[in-house]
């Protein structure tokens, strides 16, 4: 299949660090109207150097959807299932955001910077218009904004020796999911503990887009002897650490319980919030299917573009792939996917077709056993 | 600057035609969460085959909004200044969507299914999440949802030829912005007298993708001696014929005054509207600026990825450029932008500041004449 390259206009908003960040970049895709990296070197060389070193990505497309004023944090509630009445200054949460029916809008962090003031870090869906909508529809009191807030992320095992050489705190002190306002070169920054990744990092958001060049370049200049390259989201990390992706492995005809996004959250919060009704009754009727992780020996799987059908032997039910990708640690393809709830125990063997043959697979746990080898 | 090839995967949303589309295109973006062609053989060369002969176009990425219900009406008409009470089954009309501040959320084309059914033909932006959003909010009695329904453009001076050996329906009674429901090989199509050329030409709306491949060849199969190519939204024809594109010539940060929408309007319509109070203080107060057209002598400009400044001498005020390529045919570049509205004359002269210097241009009327020549 042809593969265009990406034409750019005004129409894509601009990340403060393309000029840096493209250069290098073999594919991108599109992301909050945002152009995303997705490959460098390759899908593996990337994977095996972010698990080794630390890497600087372009990661502006998480943009961010700002709520202020009196209603900010009743709004926030209202947004998700999960309770953040006990949220502070300088606290991150992975919130997923539900419409009416519980179907999944969205799986931001959110950022609470004063007790009246949020971020919502977002992934692949327009959330502005969402939130705003709401707001304007429902009379709550609140400006909703996109502005130009944008992230810069370190990723890897060398992060943290990389971000102390830059700022003056000490980064043991920015705990998980954690943040603090400081700065680096005098460009001021809110720096995070999080990160699309399994190898631990920062995510340094940055306010004045004219800085993302020198941004940029002062964090190159102190990381040569960690080997720090550009890199991007790793299908392959991010696949073997169990992220999901919206859009991906679940959109808005997924809700949160069948997606196991109900992990992040206890059912019955005090606050009023959209698609209550609907999750209960999801929560106590149970649902028909269910995200699990699949292994998949042999030959490399190429993640799909379209939906690989899941089958079971003896079963006229099935189910499906959402993202899978070949694991040159693991030696075997690593995925995720739906499957009927009565048919997702590990070890439970199934067939993928793929769009030039049939493989055999099996449901593994967190950590890819199978409880067969 | 490095052009990092389009990475794919299920998170973009499958055009039906994509296996036929992406065969010969050079270019691509993202649109609407689903790939668009930008170019095939060359912005020229396309801009040419396009003004002689018809091309088809995959536009699965114009995709649909639906709304259906007993406040359907009610619904669409709060989205829009424009006055759809006198719209009827088989019409089509093009409606800016504004935000309770006026911004432009998204310049659809709304067709009316039946009475209390309609699409939104949208542009770049999640338009789903702001009417469910308003919907859910202000409770409306409606149902949105984004069908699985894909347009397929036939574009060009020869369209209506081609579609003529498509259709058992007389092609000359579709009038501009009707539809009509009919079949081609025994598909089912939704056929509208519409799309984003200035060359004439149709949309076809599909509702079942499974059959977009065969559609795609049967409409190939009938156009071998009319030189049918495949084809995309040209941006030197979109430019010259005056065709804004949302994200680029107009975000949520214009209004529709200034932009020049409200030719398609009459302010004070009876229905109730979001942003009413807002778009009557603009326009008793006036805009500080207006969108023109610009003509720029000398070498071809390339379409900004960021804001060209536009200057004029003798002032301290400015503008900027949105769109701007150089049209072969008026061996000229021709552009748009916002400049203020008392510097917005025609002939007028100014400056743009682009990345490698300062050219010198005018402002120019719809047939792109600046009186000064």
């Amino acid at each position: 299949m042809n593969t265009p390259v990406l034409s750019l206009s005004r129409r894509l908003r601009k990340s403060p660090f393309e000029a840096r960040s493209h250069a290098g970049a073999a594919t991108a895709s599109v992301y909050n109207h945002v152009v995303l990296p997705t490959a460098y070197a390759s899908l593996e060389e990337d994977y095996w150097h972010l698990r080794e070193h630390v890497q600087i990505w372009d990661v502006a497309c998480q943009i961010q959807v700002e709520i202020t004023g009196p209603d900010a944090l009743k709004l926030a509630e209202y947004l998700t299932p999960r309770d953040l009445s006990n949220i502070v200054p300088g606290q991150c949460m992975y919130v997923p955001l539900i419409d009416e029916r519980a179907g999944i809008i969205n799986d931001p962090i959110i950022l609470c910077l004063a007790p009246n003031r949020f971020w919502l870090s977002i992934s692949d869906s327009d959330v502005l218009l969402w939130v705003k909508g709401l707001a304007v529809g429902a009379g709550f009191d609140v400006e909703v904004s996109d502005p130009d807030v944008f992230p810069l992320s370190l990723q890897g095992p060398k992060s943290e020796t990389l971000l102390s050489r830059l700022i003056e705190e000490p980064v043991e002190d920015i705990r998980f999911f954690r943040f603090i306002e400081t700065q680096i070169a005098g460009i001021p920054l809110v720096v995070a503990r999080t990160g699309w990744s399994g190898q631990g990092g920062f995510e340094l958001y940055l306010s004045d887009p004219s800085e993302g060049e020198r941004l940029w370049d002062a964090v190159v200049a102190v990381g040569a002897d960690l080997n720090l390259r550009p890199g991007c989201p790793n299908l392959i990390d991010r696949i073997e650490t169990g992220l999901l992706s919206h859009g991906n492995d679940m959109t808005l005809h997924n809700n949160p319980i069948e997606s196991g996004l109900d992990r992040f959250f206890k059912m019955g919060k005090a606050a009023d919030y959209l698609g209550r009704d609907a999750l209960e009754r999801i929560a106590d009727a149970g649902c028909p299917q269910k995200m699990v992780r699949l292994v998949v020996p042999g030959d490399p799987v190429r993640n799909p573009r379209e939906t690989y059908l899941i089958s079971f032997a003896g079963s006229g039910l099935d189910g499906c792939v959402t993202s899978i990708t070949y694991s040159p640690r693991l030696k075997c393809n690593v995925g995720m996917g739906y499957v009927p709830s009565d048919h997702a125990e590990i070890g439970t063997e199934l067939t993928i077709t793929l769009p030039d043959g049939v493989v055999t697979g099996r449901i593994a746990d967190k950590d890819w056993r199978t409880g067969k080898n």
